[in-house]
């Protein structure tokens, strides 16, 4: 069991946590950090957190482990304030969506990483914000990516492991470098297009219309257009250089399809057509294998 | 009440339809044609027709309504072989995804377009094919396009209209060139990116680690690559024109998105995202409206 858990920056994904381990029984006590007293007296409320302050070395004090939960273009600001009141004894992890960005703020915040620090992310999140929205069974079946640096102590990652499966998560390990590459692939560029679809629909002269007559399909494929704009803006400034080489091996795949269509050319239409649905339809069975 | 409606190619379209019609007590016989007799076992099995056959003109004789519900690409073929068999009398209509290069087919195969030719568009499907599929609530609250012809006679349109309203849909009217242009941005660009997305991560060297990591967000973004094949290929010859207009302008503003993230450009992504988001939650609270 955690004795004490600080939250520093918290909402969805903080409020979460603690909600799904105070009822596995797997902490004692849970601190939390926000800029807005508001915040805190809501996760109060929602028995969430034991105790909040906006006070940052009051809302860590006593902590056994530390999760930085603030969106990750608040990070860097966040290690440099957090830095002095780390004790030798406890373990930090956080939640980004992009690793290298936040091993890089904590190396300049901290400078030589301490052997507690072990980052992490979880998979899984919704369109919603803020710690009204926490619920305790948001990482149930989940995936979390956990990215170990040399500099981790065993110990450290262990506990960390052990408190995501406490909220009943799946734990894997990968390299920080190759974590920002398989998200780029499978959340950021999906992001990205669904963003620039709507965007470029809406600034169509008949963009009123145009959504009239928009079906089922297009309203699963737009969802995540619906995500917070801050977080993606920080996440495409964190993820750069992976974000970019999907995407330009993306818009190369586009433009030959585009070509394809141009040319009428139906071998390659099909062949692509039926190579993805095929990928698909086997991604789908894995998926509900794994999160029903 | 329609006393024959003769479905030409009965799948998931034509049978749910047929099925539709039948609950609300507005159609009296239902005959059906289709290149195999194993189809019309099952549509017969279903209760969708009362009578089918491998013979085009013994499945449309004594039709008051022929609804040709064949794949889009399979149309040309199917009129020249529909034609011999049209009476003065008959409406005509179809329910193809596309609507210019029905109209020409029809043209191609009839020559003068007869009165009761009333080209059709249901926005409502599955990614699920055949008559088995098919369900009476297909239809329901969804849109129907019609686009009347200049040769199509008031009464045609009307019998056409109140068909679709049978079975619970909202009709509304508009131009083929218009219905081309308006299906490719809702429907046909989606299909083209989702497609693509999962291809481009289905031939990258991990791609089977890539899904592993992919969350609920990606399974609703690409539920659409799980479609048909062979219909989308016809779609995209059919289509061909409004498609690449659509799709060279989204990569346009995919270019630049790319470019805003290349030069840390925080303006430009913020607002993108912003204009997006706000886009796609009025277009949300919308379909909610209409459709629950």
């Amino acid at each position: 069991m955690i004795q004490q858990l600080s939250i520093i920056g918290i909402g969805l994904i903080g409020g979460s946590l603690a909600l799904a381990l105070k009822q596995a029984g797997a902490v004692a006590r849970v601190t939390a950090y926000a800029r807005r007293q508001e915040t805190l007296d809501q996760a109060l409320a929602l028995g969430a957190i034991d105790y909040g302050s906006t006070d940052l070395g009051e809302a860590m004090a006593g902590a056994e482990v530390v999760v930085v939960a603030t969106p990750v273009g608040a990070m860097p600001a966040m290690f440099e304030q957090l830095a002095p009141h780390l004790t030798d004894d406890m373990v930090l992890t956080d939640v980004g969506s992009t690793k290298g960005s936040v091993v890089r703020a904590a190396s300049m915040a901290i400078g030589q990483l301490p052997v507690g620090f072990v980052p992490g992310h979880p998979i899984a999140g919704t369109e919603q914000n803020g710690v009204g929205a926490a619920f305790a069974d948001l990482y149930k079946n989940r995936r979390i990516i956990l990215t170990p640096l040399q500099s981790s102590h065993p110990d450290a990652i262990a506990t960390v492991r052990q408190m995501w499966e406490a909220c009943g998560a799946e734990v894997v390990e990968m390299g920080v470098e190759h974590h920002d590459e398989v998200l780029a692939a499978t959340s950021h560029l999906p992001h990205m297009l669904a963003y620039a679809l709507v965007d470029t629909l809406a600034r169509m002269d008949e963009s009123e219309e145009i959504f009239e007559f928009a079906a089922g399909g297009f309203r699963d494929f737009t969802r995540i257009a619906s995500s917070n704009p801050a977080m993606w803006h920080d996440i495409c400034v964190a993820n750069r250089e992976a974000m970019l080489s999907v995407l330009n091996r993306f818009s190369e795949d586009l433009a030959q399809l585009t070509a394809a269509i141009e040319a009428g050319n139906s071998d390659y239409l099909l062949q692509t057509f039926t190579r993805a649905k095929g990928a698909r339809d086997r991604f789908a069975e894995k998926f509900e294998d794994s999160n029903t």
